[in-house]
C-alpha cells in the first residue's frame, strides 16, 4: 500500500503541474490591451527576466561550488550531488516559471480590469499567481517523491541511507532560495526607495508616473522579491518540511514496525495537501465586487477544512492496523501544524491590518510626527513577535505530545516534524492567493503609465489592497512554517550526526545531546543568536547603499534629459539604466550576507559539532523573532500610511501623513529584505549542517 | 591566611565607603552660588527624592513579598530572606546617597565652572559621581563580606549551604534595580521627550530654557536614570559577580584541595580592585582645560593596571603553593575579564563617538531625510552587537580554558565566573567616571535656567560632551559585565540545582545537562529568546505614554498660564505639577515589566526545570544582543545629532538636523530605557533561579 502513496504523491505532484499549464493557456488567451500597455509590460518582463538570468548566473557559480564539495566531501558523494542539482533546478524553475506569468498577467490584469472591472480581473490576477503556486508546490512535490522512488524504492539503498541522499534536495532549494530571496529582497527595496524619494517627494510626481525614471524598476522590483523570492522561499520551506520527516524516521525509527508508514507519510499527506488545494483554488470567483475578500477565504479555507479531513482519513488508514500505535495522534500533530501557521498568519493580520487597533494607533502616534510613529511600529512589531513565538512553542509542545502519543517515546520529534507539514500542507492555493498580490500591483502601475481612466486604477487598487492583507499575512506564515520547518530540520540532523558516527565507528559527539552547559554549546549559542542581527544589519545597510546609487541616477536623469520633468511629449526616460543599476547593485550586495550564512555552519561543524548544535538553536530563535518582528513592524507601518492617506489624522499631505511616510520607508526594509532574508536563513543553516553532517564527524 | 583576605574586603569596603564620606564632604563645602541657583538645584533634589520615595514605597511591598516567599519556602529560607533583605537595603541606601549628593553637586559644578572654569568644575563633578561610585562598590564588598563572615565563617554552616544564603543578597540587589533601571528610566525619557517635544520643537525655546514646565522634570530624570538606575545596576552586577564565583566554587569543588582558596579568591580580587580605584580616583585631577579627557583616562587606566597587577601577584599568593594548581591560569581568567569588558566598551566608543566614522556615516545619512538616518542607526546598531558578542563569546571560551589550566576539568565554569569580577574589578571608578556625566548635564541645565554667562554654558557643555562618550562607554561595559554575570550565576544555578537535588534525595533534573534537543527545552529557549522583546515593546510602548501625560501637560501650561510662553517677570511655570506626572507614570509603567522579569522564571522553574534552563540561556543571548543594540544604536544617534549641531552637514535648523533630532528621540528610550533595563533582566531572572533552585526540586 505504501507503493500507493508514493504514486499518488507523484501524481498529484504531475496534477499541480497541469493545473498551473491550464491556468497559465488561461492567462496567455486574455488580451493585453493597447500597445502602450504591451511596450510597458514587455519593458517590466525584460527586467525581471534579465535580473533573474545575472542572478542565476551568479547562483551558478556557487551551485557548482556546493556540486563539487558535497561530491568530494561526502558518503555518496555524487548521488548527493545530482539530488542538490536537482533541487537547485527545480527551485531555479519554478522561479522562472512564475516570474514569466506573472510578468505576463499583470498589462492582462489590468486590461480586465479596464474591459469588466474586480469581477474579471481578480480571477485573472489570481490564475496569474496560482500559476507559480502550483508549479512551485507541484515541482516540489514531484521533486521529493521522484527522490524518493529513485534512491528510496530503486537504488535498493537501506533506507536511512536513501533518505539522506533525498535530503540533498532540500538544500539545492535553499541556496537558489537564499539569494532569490536576498538579492530579490534588496533589488526590489532599492528600487522602490529610490523611486519615492525622487520622484515622490523631491519632484512631487505621483507613484508609478511614467515620467520617473525608477518606475520600470520598481515594478520589476515587485516581481523579483515579492514573486520569486516568495516562491524559492516556500518551495524550501515546502521540500524541507517533506523531507525532514522522511529522513528523521528513517533514521531513527530502525525497525519499529511502523517505519516504512511513517517513511512515506509525509508524502502521502503532501498528496491530500494538494488535492485539497486544487479543488479549493476552484472556488476563488468572486460574484460581485464585495465579494472579492470572501472569494480568496472560502478557497483557502475549503482546502484547509478538506486537507485536515484527509489526514485524519489518511491517518487511519496507513496506521489504523499497526500495533502500538495510534493514529489520532499523527492527525492532531498535523492539525496542530495547521493551526499554528493558521494562528502565526492572524497575528501578523491584527498587528498589520488598518482593521485592527495597532495600526490606527500608530497612526494616531503620526500626528507627535516621525519619531513616535517608528517607536510604536518597534514596539508593536517586538509585542507581536513576542506573542507568535508563545503560538510557535506551545504548537511545539503539542505537536510533540502528540508525536508520543502516535508512536511512544521517539515519537515525539516526529510529531513536530509532521506538523511542519501540517503549516505547508496546502501551499499551492497559498501561494497563488500571496503572488496574485504584486500581480496586482503591477497592473495598477501600468494603468498609471498608460494614463488609463481613474475608474480602471481604481479596480487594481482594490484588488492591490486586499493584496497587502494577504501579503503580510502570507509572510507570517511564511516565517512559521520556516521556524518549525528548521526545527524539524535540526532534530533530523542530530540524528543523521548519531547514523553518521555510529556507520563511521566514532563516538557520537551528541550521545549526551547538545547541553547548554557545555562551554562549546554556550559559545555557539551566542555566535548563533548574533548571526540573525549581523544578517540584519547587514542587508539593510545594502539596501541603503544600492538605494543611494538608485537616487543619484534618478536625480541625473531629471536634471540631464531636457524636459523629462514637465512630461514634454515624445522624452523618454531611460529605465534601462535604473534596471540595470538596480541589479548590479542587488547582486553584489547579496553574496557576502548570503555566502556567510552558508559558510558559517560549515566551518562551526568542521571544528565542533556541539557549538553548531549551539549555533543552530541560536540563529533560529533570534531568526524567528527578528523575522516576525520586522515583517509585522514594516507591514503595520505601511498600513498606518495608507489609513492615513484614506482620510485619517488629515489625510494625504497632512503633517501625520509626512511622518507616516517615513515610518513606511523605514519599515521596507524590514518587511521586504531583512525580514523574509531571515526565513531563509535559520532554514538554510540547519539543511546544510543536514547534509553535511557525516562528513563533521571524519 | 584565607581570614586575612576576608578581613581585606572588610576593611576595603569600609575605606570605600570612607573614600565616598570624604569626598562628600568636599562636594558639600563648595558654595552653591546664587539665590537663584539654589532654588532650583533644590527643586531638582526634591523632585529626585520624592521620586526615591515613591519608587522604594512601591518596591518596599515587592520586597516584602518576595521576602515572605523565601522565608517559607526555601531551606534556611529565613535567613536567606534576611540577607536578601539586607541586599535591597544596601542597594536601596547606594541609590539615595548617590542621589543626595549628585543633585547636591549639580549647582555646585555650575557655581564652580562660572568661578574657576573647566578645571575647577571637573574635579567637582568628578567627586560627586565618586560618591556614588565608592558608595556602591563599598556597599556591594563590604555586604558581600559581612556575609560571608557571617554565614561562613561564624556559622559553622558547610561552605556551600552558607554561600547560597549569601547569594540571597545578590537577589535582593536585583530587586531593587530591577525597578530602578526600569522606572528611572520611563521617568528620564518621558520627561525628556515631553520637554523637547513641546519645548523645543513646539514653542520654540531652548532646552533648559526656564519658561518650559517640564525643565525640572527634565534634570530630575537625568539623575533618577543615569545616577540612581546605573547605580542600582552595577551594585547589582557587581554583587552578582561576587555571589557567583562563590556559590559556584562552595557548591562544586566539595572535596577539593583549593576548595577553601577558591572560595575566598573573589573577595581578595574585590580589595584588590578596590584599592586600585581608590588609588586612580586620586589622579582625576585635570592640569588644564585640554586635559580633561586624559585626566579621566589617568584614573581608570591606572585603576585597570594595578589591579591586573594586583591580582597577578594575588594569584600566585593564595594558589601558588598548592599542588596541581596553576595560578597564571586564575590571573588569565581574571585578566581576560577586564579585557573583554574594556573592549566590549571600545566597540560602543567606536560605533557611538564622532571621533569615528558610523556617527559621521549616521550623519551624512541624515541629508537624505529620517528614514534612512534611522535605518543606518539601526544597521549599525545591530552590527555593534554582533561584534560585541563575538568579543564576548571568544572572552568566554578564554577564561574557561584559563580557568581549566588553573584547577583542571571543574576549573572551566569558575574561570568564566571569577571572569566576571575582572569586568568588575574597578568598579568604584568606573562608576565615578560614569555618573559625573548627569552631574555636568545638571550643572548646564541650571547655568541656562539662571541666565548666567554664556562661558559658562560653554564649560559645562565641555564636561557634559565628555560625559556622553563616558556614558556610552559605561553602557557597553555594563551590559559586557551583565552578560558575563549572568552567565556565572546561570552555572552556579546549575550546580546549585544538582546540589539541591542531592540534599533531597530525589533525581537532578540537570544529571545529562540541559540539552536543547529536549522538548522542554526547546520550549523554555524560545520562550526565553521571546522576553527581551516582549520587554524591550512594553518598555518603549511605556515611554510613549507617560511622555504623553507629559507633552498633554506642558501644553495645558502653556495654553492657561498667561505670560508664560513669553517669559513675563515674575510668571513661573508649575514645575511640581511635570514632576508628579513623570513620576506617577514611571512608577505605573514599571509594575507590568519589572514584575512579569521576576514572576516568569519562578512560574517556569517550578513547572520544569530543565524549561527554565533553555529559558534562562534564551533570554540571556537576546537580551545581551538587544542591550547593545540598543545602546549603541542610541548612542550613535545621539552624537550623531551632536556632530551636525556642531556644524557638519548645513548644521543647526538644517533639514539634515532635523532628521538627526527625529533619529535622536527614537534613540532616546532605546539608550535609556530599554537596552540598559535588560542588563538587570538578564541577570534578576538568573540570580531569582539561583536562590529559588532548592524550591523548584521540591
Amino acid at each position: 500500500m505504501n507503493t500507493f502513496f508514493l504514486w499518488s504523491a507523484l501524481v498529484m505532484g504531475l496534477a499541480a503541474l497541469g493545473l498551473a499549464a491550464y491556468y497559465a493557456r488561461r492567462v496567455l488567451a486574455m488580451s493585453q490591451g493597447n500597445e502602450l500597455m504591451i511596450e510597458i509590460s514587455s519593458n517590466i518582463r525584460a527586467g525581471a527576466m534579465a535580473f533573474l538570468r545575472r542572478e542565476y548566473t551568479w547562483v551558478a557559480v556557487f551551485v557548482t561550488a556546493m556540486f563539487l564539495l558535497i561530491g568530494f566531501l561526502l558518503d555518496d558523494g555524487w548521488l548527493r550531488a545530482l539530488a542538490y542539482l536537482a533541487g537547485a533546478l527545480l527551485s531555479g524553475g519554478a522561479g522562472f516559471v512564475g516570474m514569466r506569468i506573472a510578468t505576463a498577467a499583470n498589462a492582462r490584469t489590468t486590461e480586465a480590469a479596464r474591459t469588466g472591472g474586480i469581477v474579471k480581473a481578480l480571477p485573472l490576477a489570481f490564475r496569474g499567481g496560482a500559476v507559480m503556486g502550483f508549479t512551485v508546490a507541484g515541482f516540489g512535490l514531484l521533486g521529493v517523491a521522484l527522490g524518493y522512488l529513485i534512491f528510496v524504492e530503486l537504488s535498493g539503498f537501506e533506507v536511512g541511507r536513501g533518505a539522506e541522499i533525498v535530503a540533498a534536495i532540500g538544500l539545492g532549494g535553499s541556496s537558489i532560495a537564499l539569494f532569490a530571496r536576498v538579492g530579490g529582497g534588496i533589488y526590489t527595496k532599492a528600487a522602490d526607495i529610490g523611486a519615492d524619494l525622487v520622484g515622490k517627494v523631491e519632484a512631487g510626481i505621483p507613484e508609478d508616473d511614467p515620467r520617473n525614471p525608477a518606475t520600470i524598476a520598481d515594478n520589476v522590483g515587485d516581481n523579483v522579491g515579492d514573486v520569486a523570492g516568495m516562491g524559492a522561499d516556500l518551495f524550501e520551506s515546502y521540500v524541507g518540511s517533506l523531507v525532514a520527516p522522511i529522513a528523521f524516521a528513517a533514521l531513527a525509527f530502525t525497525g519499529a514496525v511502523y517505519q516504512a508508514e511513517a517513511v512515506i507519510f509525509p508524502l502521502a499527506v503532501g498528496a491530500v495537501g494538494m488535492l485539497a488545494s486544487i479543488i479549493g483554488s476552484f472556488l476563488v470567483k468572486p460574484k460581485s465586487d464585495s465579494d472579492l475578500a470572501s472569494a480568496l477565504h472560502r478557497g483557502t479555507n475549503t482546502a484547509m477544512i478538506l486537507a485536515a479531513a484527509g489526514v485524519l482519513g489518511l491517518s487511519y488508514l496507513m496506521f489504523g492496523s499497526i500495533e502500538g500505535v495510534n493514529p489520532l495522534g499523527l492527525f492532531l500533530a498535523v492539525a496542530i501544524g495547521l493551526l499554528v501557521g493558521f494562528t502565526i498568519g492572524k497575528i501578523s493580520e491584527i498587528y498589520t491590518s488598518d482593521h485592527y487597533k495597532t495600526v490606527k494607533e500608530i497612526a494616531r502616534q503620526a500626528q507627535t510626527g516621525p519619531a513616535t510613529v517608528i517607536l510604536s511600529g518597534i514596539a508593536e512589531g517586538k509585542r507581536s513577535a513576542a506573542y507568535s513565538v508563545i503560538v510557535a512553542a506551545t504548537g511545539i509542545g503539542g505537536a510533540f505530545w502528540a508525536g508520543e502519543m502516535a508512536l511512544g517515546e521517539l515519537g515525539g520529534i516526529y510529531g513536530v516534524a509532521i506538523a511542519a507539514i501540517g503549516v505547508l500542507a496546502t501551499l499551492g492555493i497559498t501561494i497563488a492567493v500571496d503572488a496574485y498580490g504584486p500581480i496586482a500591483d503591477n497592473a495598477g502601475g501600468i494603468a498609471e503609465m498608460t494614463h488609463l481612466p481613474p475608474e480602471v486604477r481604481q479596480a487594481t487598487d482594490a484588488l492591490d489592497s486586499l493584496g497587502n492583507t494577504t501579503a503580510a499575512v502570507a509572510k507570517g506564515f511564511a516565517i512559521g512554517s520556516a521556524a518549525v520547518t528548521a526545527l524539524a530540520l535540526f532534530s533530523t540532523f542530530t540524528q543523521a550526526v548519531g547514523n553518521a558516527a555510529e556507520a563511521s565507528g566514532v563516538a557520537n559527539p551528541l550521545a549526551n545531546g547538545i547541553n547548554i552547559m557545555n562551554v562549546e554549546t554556550t559559545i555557539g549559542l551566542f555566535l548563533g543568536a548574533m548571526f540573525p542581527f549581523l544578517f540584519s544589519g547587514m542587508t539593510i545597510n545594502a539596501v541603503g547603499r544600492a538605494a543611494n546609487e538608485m537616487i543619484e541616477e534618478v536625480r541625473r536623469q531629471f536634471r540631464e534629459i531636457p524636459g523629462l520633468r514637465e512630461g514634454k511629449e515624445g522624452v523618454k526616460a531611460e529605465y534601462a539604466k535604473c534596471v540595470d543599476i538596480a541589479t548590479a547593485g542587488a547582486l553584489r550586495e547579496m553574496v557576502l550576507p548570503g555566502s556567510l550564512a552558508i559558510i558559517l555552519p560549515l566551518v562551526i561543524g568542521f571544528v565542533n559539532v556541539e557549538a553548531l548544535g549551539g549555533f543552530l538553536a541560536g540563529a533560529l530563535v533570534t531568526g524567528f523573532l527578528l523575522a516576525i518582528y520586522m515583517a509585522n513592524a514594516g507591514g503595520a507601518w505601511d498600513n498606518a500610511k495608507k489609513f492615513i492617506e484614506a482620510g485619517a489624522f488629515g489625510g494625504k499631505g497632512s503633517e501625520a501623513h509626512k511622518a507616516a511616510v517615513i515610518g513606511d520607508t523605514v519599515g521596507d526594509p524590514f518587511k521586504d529584505t531583512s525580514g523574509p532574508a531571515m526565513n531563509i536563513v535559520i532554514k538554510v543553516m540547519t539543511i546544510v549542517s543536514l547534509v553535511f553532517a557525516s562528513a563533521f564527524i571524519g
